[in-house]
């Protein structure tokens, strides 16, 4: 029986670091070796519950208007992603991107979860969206078409979207990131032991696969010496 | 919570390197920060089935005369044997030694584990019994005196020794042992994970409760670079 290499991923969609490390992770999960053996699970987080469904303005103008932040000091930051990003050929546009409270789409992943549809395609769909598109990511028409391309038919996002019971595993996920001490995303843990914090390079989560993957293989007893130690056998004692 | 870091030890009375073994890991344990978390469990493995209860001559005599090993070989054998003993200060008198089946000697041992008693000092004991002392380890007046010792009522010693439930229990171990694969012993195995084959040096034993401990801790999720990677917090990205 081949084990299953757990990934647990908490992610925002408004957050550009996690779209960033989405795709280091999956650079580093394409070149791994047992990649078919790897099982992630994504979780939601939400830096900002404060966000208005939909702000009126830039991601820039609404960081200075409601956080307080100096306007050099945010073009800075933003310019500073937008490199990293175009890094990974990811096209982020700040001047596009409709600030916009990213709960709803939480409950859209967390209903494709919940129908096995495929949650890591939706994760690219809505950072593009937002970031590349300039859609409003709780917008339920960008979210029902989201949705119906991976995986759910348009009734089961409308209804995923209004379940109290959807709405409760989402909070769960922010819960049990504050358990668990997390106060910044992407936050990867890898066979619910080892943390990744940020988006690293792939070369690290390239380690954090293989190391986790070693220590899974449970018929493997891994001798700690590569001399046999002094022992008896059926034909003496040497 | 505190996990518990069990090591599965098989060991024959009859092996002295199981003797030597026996004190060097206990050496490492001594020195272990968490050795009040290490679970002992012992396993029973017999070498030579095909030993008579008591034979009538020396260690040396029974392998020369039943194995059709060269005398020389065999004594050179046990004086390097007896030598490693004499560094852990266990004194092992070769000319002393009653070759014995070994199997009663297991029934009691599982018997003090079922009862909760000290298996540790028992095998320590038939260890010192057998190799010391000139005992015969199958001698039920023998394995009675150290059964009481080690928390045994004599009624529950006797009892044991002729139960087939405890019978059946240590061939379990020995078809446990074949089917991992083990062809000699000592055999430790360090959280149902790592294996370590024969007498290592203490500093071995030392890593491998490092490391299966290190291992064990849940909560302790390790971040695998000493950089914070690019996140996004309450604060902003960075």
């Amino acid at each position: 029986m081949t084990p299953t290499l757990r990934v647990d991923i908490w992610s925002d969609i408004a957050c550009p670091w996690c779209y960033i490390g989405q795709a280091r992770f999956e650079k580093a999960l394409a070149d791994f070796e047992a990649a078919d053996n790897v099982e992630v699970v994504w979780h939601s987080y939400q830096l900002d519950p404060t966000l208005p469904e939909r702000f009126d303005g830039s991601e820039v103008d609404y960081l200075v208007e409601s956080k307080g932040m100096a306007r050099d000091q945010v073009e800075q930051m933003t310019a500073q992603v937008a490199a990293a990003a175009r890094g990974e050929n990811l096209p982020i546009d700040f001047d596009a991107v409709i600030p916009a409270n990213s709960v709803r789409a939480h409950y859209l992943l967390t209903t494709i979860a919940r129908h096995d549809g495929d949650v890591d395609k939706a994760e690219h769909a809505l950072f593009a969206a937002h970031f590349a598109h300039g859609e409003a990511i709780s917008d339920d028409e960008v979210l029902v078409r989201i949705g119906t391309e991976c995986g759910l038919s348009e009734d089961q996002a409308r209804a995923g979207l209004a379940d109290d019971t959807i709405h409760a595993e989402v909070q769960g996920d922010f819960a049990t990131a504050r358990s668990i001490g997390i106060s910044g995303v992407p936050f990867f843990v890898f066979g619910e032991k080892y943390a990744v914090s940020g988006a690293q390079p792939p070369e690290l989560f390239a380690q954090a696969l293989e190391r986790t993957w070693s220590e899974l293989q449970p018929a493997k007893l891994i001798t700690l010496d590569s001399d046999a130690g002094e022992a008896c056998g059926p034909a003496g004692c040497n």
